[in-house]
């Protein structure tokens, strides 16, 4: 049977489609079980149109969607039989090992938070972005969950964005970045600055220090922290600037017949690029910090996204992420 | 005679050869007199190579200069003859209506903040950094100077960022948005959702609201507020991106022989690009706040980009900018 990991079937901008198929395709590749949560009816309408012999997967009926531009706190109260309720439930009560939404980030937040509860020690979970770097892959955090932070959540983040660099990006000894303004500790902001001794204190941390802004995508540090409102707003600018680079690049190649033949001659590697900068390729990202493996997908997640998405649930569960969060806060 | 620019010809990474070419470049394309401060036997000899007849170009001595690394609280104190130092005391003297440096951005801050003191009613001068838009040019403050804000300082980077778009880039009516993470007034960290009331509440701005990291390069907005920390690593993570990018798609397009003939066909394109999002070609970023017109350039600027400072400081003075941001303080 493998890893059990629940997917809200509801929750995609494109809907079932992209989600039963990424089911699918993630249930052939490897051992696991998918339990696709939402309405039971058209989940097994939908499924009909894919060979599913000797796959793993089982559907479970919620009545309810959250709609992803319902209030978090709304369908927390209101939709009790939600997929995403239900498909955190299924965590709760050890039916499933993993859950995994595109749906709506807030709700999905703030539903885990009350239905499984934080890890011990951890005061606020943070999500952790997977970005690609010249040098391979970069995982920030906290990408928004908390928009307010102390010294000591930046500190909680980054013990979390290590165990999961060395558990699932395979950095044996992941280094630690502060995102900040210069490179020198007397540099930044109160929280930084703050942030930036606990950090330095703490032995099980290969803490580098400083990390500008520059310097994100450019690989300096294998786990960058920050708090969620600095995050979301570096990750969302890095989104524009990968829309305004490749838009402008192509207004510039159409100038020009050189350039329009250029443009045509380049149009795989463009595609090729095109991928390189869309991290909703990387497979989602990590809630961490709550009792229970759980990943968001961006609404717009491909089938391949949420295939992703599965793969990298089963191997937090494997590779026993949790465990090794709550031992790595315990000894900070 | 016209408007008088001081330079600071000691300020550039590559040194006087790109001061002193900025200079004449800008003295002959305009009627301006540009003020070249710093070693006067350097200057004059390097002032040498170029024809200068009819120009207006005059050298004033300053034995002293700030290096790049040096601690701007310690320049302040033991430097009084530096280049920065005595070109802002022209400004402050009457012998210059505006200075410009390339050199230590810290210390240019400091010694301003010390020499001229602030615009009444601004408790915190800001930097102004013009960032290239699917739609045009943007104008984000504050860039840096300031890492920890109150919601009233971003209400003044606000009205002073809305007087430099309507006086020099040309908007009559810039609309001002406030960086945040979300688009409604429920969204963002403490400090925005403050900001956020009081931009609602000034009667002279164009205020559209919150503004996500995605929307800066959309051009969503003509003048973006935040504070220096934010702000700057916002800006930095633009230029790593469009480091980012240049490079992995040359990559990329390396790869394969049509892509090959492709990146050879579109260098003219890549060549226009780079210099699209090189936006230190812009002309500098304007110190708004303080009692002078000041411009603070990259220090890798290059002659051209110190030619654009100069203009652009010529025009802030022919365009009242200071008298503008005073007025628009005091009825706010």
């Amino acid at each position: 049977m493998g890893t059990r990991i629940a997917l809200d079937a509801m929750g995609a901008d494109q809907g079932l489609g992209v989600t039963v198929e990424g089911a699918v395709v993630a249930a052939r590749d490897r051992n696991l079980t998918v339990v696709l949560v939402g309405n039971e009816d058209e989940i097994s309408q939908r499924l009909k149109q894919y060979r599913t012999n000797g796959l793993s997967i089982v559907i479970r009926h919620a009545p309810e969607t959250v709609g992803m531009q319902e209030s978090p706190s709304a369908a927390l109260r209101k939709k009790k039989q939600s997929s995403i309720r239900v498909g955190l439930e299924l965590v709760k009560n050890g039916e499933a090992d993993g859950f995994i939404s595109a749906g709506n980030t807030g709700a999905v937040m703030a539903t885990a938070l009350v239905t499984l509860g934080p890890l011990p020690g951890v005061e606020r979970p943070a999500i952790a972005i997977i970005v690609p770097t010249l040098k391979g892959r970069s995982l920030v955090l906290d990408a928004g969950a908390n928009a307010d932070c102390k010294a000591r959540h930046l500190l909680q983040f980054a013990i979390m964005g290590d165990v999961y660099a060395r558990q699932i990006m395979g950095k044996p000894s992941p280094t630690v970045g502060l995102l900040s303004i210069g490179e020198e500790e007397s540099k930044g902001n109160e929280l930084t600055r703050e942030a930036f001794r606990g950090l330095e204190e703490e032995p099980s941390l290969n803490f580098i220090g400083n990390v500008e802004g520059r310097e994100v995508l450019m690989g300096t540090a294998d786990v960058i922290v920050c708090d969620g409102f600095t995050g979301n707003i570096a990750l969302k600018i890095i989104e524009g600037a990968a829309e305004f680079f490749t838009l402008s690049l192509k207004e510039e190649l159409g100038k020009g017949l050189a350039g329009m033949a250029g443009a045509l001659l380049a149009r795989g590697a463009f595609k090729r690029f095109k991928k390189l900068v869309d991290y909703s390729e990387y497979g989602g990202a990590p809630l961490l910090g709550v009792r229970g493996v759980i990943i968001i997908c961006h609404g717009r997640s491909t089938a391949k996204a949420i295939a992703n998405a599965i793969r990298a649930a089963a191997e937090c569960v494997e590779n026993r992420v949790i465990e090794h969060i709550i031992e790595g806060i315990a000894v900070s």
